[in-house]
């Protein structure tokens, strides 16, 4: 079940001069889906990317920071069914063997090739299946695939998740367009499970870098399903600088401003999109955690919250079961926190209900008003900590039956 | 469900001399189920406890510390149904106004008397009921109701807790006995739910007090069910000094040694029955890491993997899902972990199997090996961490239909 998501049309995302998508089936892990995806960047791109912190970081993204030292990308290649992760050496060979192949193709040298894979941790990745399907990958490439593509990085994920804006920079229109997948292993740690977004816009590699941080940091780095976070993340910005614009270069001005929008909206819609298919999800839960004094603490609540089986469980029962959240809250790790200081809110626009303060249940709150608010699929936590002056906003799911039919079945 | 556990008969606790328990049914959130217990200490009697780090502790908790500050504990009230936690001033005053209604029944000052509270948080504690049926606690007391105290302080737990041993002190033969409660909400920090454990032995103050975080340490401290640090969580130790031993003051002597081993067996036998009781519980598992640099680090790939949702899910459902057990590790937070140095055994005893060394899969790994040692109700699972020479066990449970079910219904 997805809450309140369905994926864009695909005559609705704007190709994006300079990129082309191609994808095929080549029975990687299962037969008859579409399971591999090819991008081919126009010469003078440029790419950044941000990658998972987990310490079995698999052997693609490896060698994606491998490649990203050199400067001139000019393919991805992505396959579901298999992570390669967990592989050692011979899955890094695995993913070199990949790239070479795809270079080949494309008359390119193997680092101008990053190679992503999502699927089954720690089975051997079917090299020579990738190597077989490329050409049909090839054949495809089109800028209006990227319906197909967000199709094609799916695994456990029931919809396909893209989003596209547009930008004026420099007295040009500019296309964002991306896609992501992930439905479970998922509290991104510098990056999500797998998410692309491309623009034509031309852009300096410095401000790129800077950019996909930046989107990063206000959506991927957001969200949390399960709270694991993959061996796989890795999300990547492309800019084509096909729209020939003057390069943006300038941090401070209104062109990086108005791109920056563009790309954190594409990227924050396919954040909260992987929230809104988590696995088994019925509730898409934003958590709003203000007055703390720093953005760290504020992160530390919200993920108590946000990753507490009990606050998950509750919310999933549409149950206004206030005392699980106070406890997650309590059990956050600020060591000082005053709880009599503290204010839960529950609830969002004109029905926002005050459920707790000064260490206990505020005075007007009433049950009813509670099972009110909790019973949409839509469910609003703002916390005040009563600490400081920052704040931050995180996006989570609820935890149901399906999540542990779906975490029990899954590989067989 | 309950993995491998039952409740000892009760003629198999044996009686603490000095210790009498009574219990009723006071009708504080359900009728007819026994939800106050009262027990009554000989004069002379030392008592240590350690408590919930939650920021939100409950009333009870904060007036426990408080009067252990005072030398001279003579009673416990524990009552199920309401934890008197998230009640800010109010509950502090119904903890109080029932410390003072037992103290008026047995002709003791407040401070002698030390409460105990478990069940829904936030809501008010009804002191008049308990006040009410203080009186049938008191004419019940008995030192041999151990088994019926055990039944009377659980909540969502399935089956009651307790376990007892004897040990040679000074030439004597003491009694160590205990009871706990807890199934959900369990990831204890210095302490679980809620634990009493009895001794007849005369120890010093300060070695009690030392006993008790030892005592934790190796069992309470060691255990999740759900990562939910209650705030509630209590442990008492206490010592009647009946048996008429020289009072034990060595920390080095063999009367300590005695007494800690019959104190840690009987807390461990408490501990891991919660876990056996975990809420949904179908598999109890038992994670042991060694080869840390220090235990801290232990701990945290220990917690890493025995919180993981996916982890828990793949033990419901009996897969040896390697790649999620990696993912934990290397999502630990152990920074400068070199994962080719990591290795990873599952199952126990004479079938225990490597899975996982170099990064990857151990190559004499087969997957019908994996599915043999996952089976079983107990399952064992072995990280040597290749970093020094620290290690630790951890006792958890998977996850389940029924822990939704149980955290979904539970209030309604």
């Amino acid at each position: 079940m997805t809450v309140n998501y369905a994926t864009p049309a695909a005559e609705s995302l704007h190709p994006v001069p300079g990129i082309r998508l191609g994808v095929t089936s080549a029975n990687i892990r299962k037969p008859d889906r579409r399971d591999l995806t090819l991008i081919e960047l126009a010469p003078g791109s440029r790419v950044a990317g941000v990658f998972t912190q987990n310490r079995y970081c698999a052997a693609p993204v490896l060698l994606c920071r491998e490649h990203l030292s050199y400067a001139s990308i000019r393919a991805l290649v992505i396959n579901t069914g298999i992570a390669n992760a967990g592989t050692g050496e011979t899955g890094l060979a695995a993913a070199r063997a990949t790239c070479a192949a795809v270079a080949e193709l494309m008359g390119l040298a193997e680092h101008q090739v990053l190679p992503f894979s999502t699927g089954v941790i720690m089975e051997a990745l079917p090299v020579e299946r990738i190597v077989a399907g490329l050409p049909a990958c090839r054949a495809a490439l089109a800028g209006d695939h990227w319906h197909a593509a967000a199709h094609a990085i799916m695994t456990t994920d029931t919809v396909a998740k893209a989003a596209s804006r547009t930008a004026q920079v420099g007295g040009r229109t500019v296309a964002v367009t991306g896609m992501a997948k992930g439905a479970g292993m998922i509290k991104p740690n510098m990056a999500t499970m797998l998410g692309f977004v491309a623009t034509d816009a031309a852009i300096s590699q410095p401000l790129l870098e800077l950019l996909v941080q930046q989107a990063a940091e206000a959506s991927f780095n957001c969200i949390t399903v399960d709270g694991d976070t993959s061996t796989n993340d890795s999300f990547v910005l492309i800019a084509s600088g096909a729209a020939g614009n003057e390069e943006i270069s300038d941090a401070a001005g209104s062109d990086y401003a108005a791109l920056a929008e563009a790309v954190v909206a594409v990227a924050r819609e396919l954040a909260q999109a992987i929230v809104r298919d988590g696995e088994g999800a019925t509730k898409f839960i934003e958590i709003r955690i203000m007055g703390g004094a720093d953005i760290a603490e504020c992160r530390a609540v919200g993920y108590a919250i946000a990753h507490s089986p009990l606050v998950k469980t509750a919310f999933f029962a549409s149950d206004p079961n206030l005392g699980r959240i106070l406890a997650a809250i309590g059990n956050s790790g600020v060591d000082d926190l005053d709880v009599n200081k503290v204010r839960l809110w529950l609830g969002s626009g004109d029905d926002e209900i005050l459920v707790a303060e000064s260490g206990g249940r505020a005075a007007a709150y009433r049950e009813e008003d509670g099972n009110r608010v909790m019973a949409p699929a839509e469910i609003a936590v703002r916390v005040d900590l009563g600490r400081g002056a920052s704040e931050t906003k995180l996006w989570t799911c609820d935890l149901s039956y399906d999540y542990v039919k779906i975490n029990a079945d899954y590989r067989s």
